[in-house]
């Protein structure tokens, strides 16, 4: 049997630059680990909405009391908001980066969101697609050990993949070709915050919160299951300026990271997350 | 073999007049099936957000043609937006839940959310459990045929009842007992956004996304399983401040409705539902 690889303990590249210049008190402490694309999420938002933050790794197999006191059920991401006597708790990066779109909308003035309520409907769909559907097929997918099985998840996360462009095709269409703009102008401000799937477009909180897997799904998925991503101009300009993107590359390691943190995802091994043994068991994701 | 009992096909009782209240065209039609829990969701909101709207209902079984060209996946609530042209549609219940708050901030002016950033997050982790685990508990409840799946996931649901109250209890102590309040004035302020689980509370977003679940524990778990609601004086109080509150009133049918229309999901028929169906295959819900 060949030596099995180890999750890392430590961002590394542009990642580990960026926690780098993190390192001083702020009043929000972000509790991340290098590997989770949970963190990745509400990290790359704290990069976009200029938001000052301390970077805290925490080894999420250990569940350190720190961590348990900001996140009940010891997961990553957890905040720390010091601002608070006695400093309070936040934890779901789906609720983390809510929170975060209401303290810019109060502080630095920047979204995730466009500011017409259909456009933003229209991209909360997606987020919706990308928090119930497609995430946990990225993990059915990968921790599939029977090649029938990584076949059909292969299929279905494909096919959830194809949904989500459709679901940007259709905000495309409504808001930005739609009867709502007085010309090109007011026609690319309305586009401006639906994402970056359109050009010129703005990072989008869909952007951000199917990012991290997208990245994973070039990389781990690539290296364990073979898979490629969908090819065609559009997709492929879209993952483009995803990954230069400064705010999202500011949050990647280098792909020897993932590849090592996912192995035990990619063979299934017990006791490898929380989030693994919900798919194994069909349950929904902790 | 008993006969069968089928689903309604029109509202009753306090929810039927409301129909009747609101038959006439508006700039927001909500597709909506009298039994839907879904849709429960978002006809409270309307009538708390006090957004004009037109009720219409369809037969969900049926998937009739207006009701696709809304909700891609045939499934209420629905909304036509008449003010656009041509008339654009939005679904998904948490989605349009969002919309309304967006739609009243611009309006109404009233709100199912706390004024407070952290407050706000506390309401959403609530709301995050009712999606995420709670409702699908339900039905995995609700469907089990066999005594020892019932027991298993009647401990569940009232395990996921439970884990809702620990979170209204921290959002209070948090938020009204905390440190952030200047007095008694601002505390009161400062509770009244946390929803109905405290005295003198207005209704928040969680109520109105666990209310309806909670009304179907109360008549048709009660019926079909034997289900008792915690008791207890706060949860009680809770549930009568639900029940009373003339939003929720406003959208409940009499309990026959209930009882007669859940007789499929207690008897796990085939093809009961798209719902039903994802928790037989141990898949997210639509």
């Amino acid at each position: 049997m060949t030596e099995q690889k180890n999750y890392h303990l430590k961002c590394t590249g542009a990642a580990l630059d960026t926690v780098t210049q993190h390192s001083e008190a702020e009043d929000i402490t972000l509790f991340g680990s290098c590997f989770c694309p949970f963190v990745q999420r509400v990290w790359i938002a704290l990069e976009y909405l200029q938001i000052p933050y301390k970077y805290y790794e925490v080894d999420p197999y250990k569940k350190p009391a720190d961590l348990l006191e900001v996140s009940p059920k010891g997961l990553v991401p957890g905040l720390k908001l010091h601002k608070y006597t006695p400093p309070r708790g936040l934890n779901e990066s789906t609720v983390i980066l809510e929170y975060f779109e209401d303290l810019a909308a109060n502080t630095t003035k920047r979204s995730l969101l466009p500011a017409d309520p259909y456009a933003r409907a229209l991209v909360r769909l997606q987020c919706d697609h990308i928090s119930r559907s497609l995430v946990p097929t990225f993990y059915r997918f990968l921790q599939a050990q029977e090649e029938s099985a990584q076949i059909e998840h292969g299929k279905e996360f494909r096919s959830g993949l194809e949904t989500l462009v459709t679901l940007f095709e259709r905000a495309e269409s409504e808001i930005v070709q739609g009867g709502g703009a007085a010309g090109v102008g007011e026609q690319k401000a309305l586009g401006a915050g639906l994402g970056l799937w359109l050009e010129g477009g703005n990072l989008s909180l869909s952007d951000v919160m199917v990012g991290p897997w997208i990245f994973r799904a070039s990389n781990v998925l690539k290296h364990y299951r073979g898979f490629e991503l969908p090819s065609g101009h559009k997709f492929e300009a879209w993952i483009a300026r995803l990954f230069a993107h400064p705010a999202f590359k500011a949050t990647c390691s280098t792909e020897e990271l993932y590849l090592d943190s996912y192995e035990r995802y990619a063979q299934n091994r017990p006791n490898t997350s929380q989030v693994a043994n919900a798919i194994n068991s069909g349950k929904p994701l902790p």
